[in-house]
């Protein structure tokens, strides 16, 4: 499968890597990616890009044309003008891993939007003929793709979206990466749920001094 | 220690049973007791008082009048004009486990208040005399009073609020009910988060078909 990622950050890298080691091509996208690959030092993209030749870098445009999935790990504030710009074909499945921080609002952030609608829903009002799924955003970016490092994988991870055939392949894609444990939450209007679960993650983070951690359904 | 439970619903009988059965004295309150007590029928509040002789019934002042905690376990909506007209005695510790769903907005409820405030936060600008703790709001009723239900109490229980004294109040409570991993989220703002997974358990209970899960902190 091709899978575009979009965003050059913790979460971007970690899922590009991730996703590449389950035997995908992966491209990530950025803005300009000679500037991006321009970023030398130790948390440079440069110098992270070095490291994996085998995951290409385009432009927003580029990295999506012909993709398969397109995951969105931008900053939740920008994902509306990025995948905009991007110009994605009809029908293409849109992963969303983005949360609607507020960064406005000091640390820990408020959501720019919550309780009555989500991020995700005005991706898919804004974006028709994309196929979103919401999913993996509650976690931190390395139990994305290695959910076996805590505690063995024995947690929940949360989709949710309006087209089946969508929310499968991204399950089919969750499966691969080692999640034993993943709900089906319903229409995208779930999101509400999990984005908001954000508040309690980001008080956790501050008691807990980890981000080496995340939810499971006991039941 | 005398505690009174303010609310008649299914939460305000289990924890009222609950709290008796490790050995406190426990009083509900209730606008009219006699009204209260004429429900007969199976669901009816008289039939489970007379089936629970050792819990009192009392109006809402009597019920907390002497009380050393005060559990609100009334309708979000109506909890602070009832704990207003209470008339609780100043450095009460009042146990909040209700939750901000707003009955205008269908089912499955939105929040009436979520991300930049909360239910707890509310109750405790309004009485600023009564020491508020958020807590066990996050599960269905009988879990409360009875974690090794569900996975041998394999879950998280959260708590937050302002004072420290009544924090260790209610973990010693909670603790003799058996719960085993109660995480402090510090000051009461901490709510905002475990109020907000109200909108991620409703859907769990839509999708799941079973109010008997709740969360735990994998870490």
């Amino acid at each position: 499968m091709r899978i575009a990622v979009l965003g050059t950050g913790m979460v971007g890298r970690t899922l590009a890597a991730g996703l590449h080691g389950i035997g995908n091509e992966v491209v990530i996208g950025t803005r300009d990616p000679s500037a991006t690959l321009s970023r030398e030092g130790t948390d440079g993209f440069g110098t992270w890009a070095a490291a994996h030749p085998d995951v290409a870098v385009a432009t927003f445009a580029e990295a999506t044309d012909g993709a398969d999935l397109v995951v969105n790990a931008l900053n939740g504030e920008v994902s509306a003008a990025v995948i905009g710009g991007a110009g994605i074909a009809a029908g293409t499945v849109l992963l969303d891993v983005s949360n609607p921080l507020d960064s406005a609002s000091g640390f820990p952030p408020n959501l720019f939007v919550s309780n009555t609608d989500s991020l995700a829903e005005r991706l898919q009002r804004a974006f028709p003929d994309l196929r979103v799924v919401k999913g993996l955003h509650t976690m931190t970016a390395h139990l994305m793709t290695g959910p076996q490092a805590l505690a063995g994988g024995d947690f929940s991870t949360f989709i949710c979206g309006d087209d089946p055939a969508a929310k499968q392949l991204v399950t089919g894609i969750l499966t691969q990466l080692g999640h034993t444990d993943v709900i089906d939450l319903g229409d995208l209007a779930g999101a509400r749920g999990t984005e908001a679960t954000m508040l309690l993650w980001l008080r956790l983070y501050q008691v807990l001094g980890t981000a080496d951690f995340t939810f499971k359904v006991v039941r």
